[in-house]
Parts: C-alpha cells; sequence; structure tokens
C-alpha cells in the first residue's frame, strides 16, 4: 500500500516550484501525498508544527519534515 | 525519456535519510538519478557549486537546486 506523506507548502513560487519537481515526479505507486496549502488551511498548521515543519515548502514522511530550499516561515503564515 | 538529475551528498545521517526517502521514491520512469559523494569525489564540487548548491544533500533537477533539510555545507567539505 502506498504510504501517505504530506506536501505542506503556501502558495508561494519556491512552493510551486518544489511541487511541479518533487510532488509530479515521486512514484505515486509507493507514496500517496496529500497537499495543504497552510495559508489557505492555517487550521492545519499545528499538524505541521507537530512534525517538526519550520518552513514551507516541506514534505512530512513517516512523520519526519523534509524542508525543501526556503519558501516562508511557518511563523510569518500565522 | 528521463530527465538526468544529480543527487549530491556527503554521506552524512542527513544526506542517507534524504536519499531513502527521496531518490528511492522518486519515479524512475521520469527521472534518471546520479548519485554523488562530494566527500569521496572532491572533483565534483565544481559542478555542484556551478548549479547552486550551497549544502547536501541536495538534488539538481533541470538545473536548478534544491537543497534537502541541511547536512553540510559544501564549503565545510573543502
Amino acid at each position: 500500500m502506498a504510504e501517505k506523506v504530506y506536501f505542506y507548502h503556501a502558495g508561494c513560487d519556491v512552493c510551486a516550484d518544489a511541487e511541479r519537481q518533487f510532488v509530479e515526479n515521486l512514484d505515486k505507486n509507493k507514496l500517496k501525498i496529500e497537499r495543504v496549502n497552510l495559508a489557505e488551511e492555517p487550521a492545519k498548521r499545528a499538524e505541521a508544527e507537530a512534525a517538526g515543519v519550520k518552513t514551507v515548502p516541506a514534505f512530512v514522511i513517516a512523520g519526519k519534515p523534509y524542508h525543501i530550499n526556503f519558501g516562508a516561515n511557518l511563523s510569518d503564515l500565522k
């Protein structure tokens, strides 16, 4: 079964670029990706923070955060 | 044809973890990944730097750098 992972972003250019290069290219047979726009869904910021996400864009895979480049701080989305 | 991309690392724990979660899960039909250990192949550091890589682990896709978390600065590998 594909593993559920999260891609957190905020609609920024850096986020969109990471989404294109990683989300689009990950093997959908292995990973089931849920995309979460924290600028539009601020209520989900707590779950991102709980997984250790500090900046977006970031993936959470197996409960661990993987920050890709730098788009925005989570704290700036508050 | 699969696009050629590079995964630069230095054999560090953060690198190995990123390799497991991203290199292993990227769609091999879309991307052809060359793994380069800059600690073992310092001569390749110039090509990484030319693409904008500042830290490892990092991917270079379509000529652009994607830094994942933080393992080591390229300058510390010199």
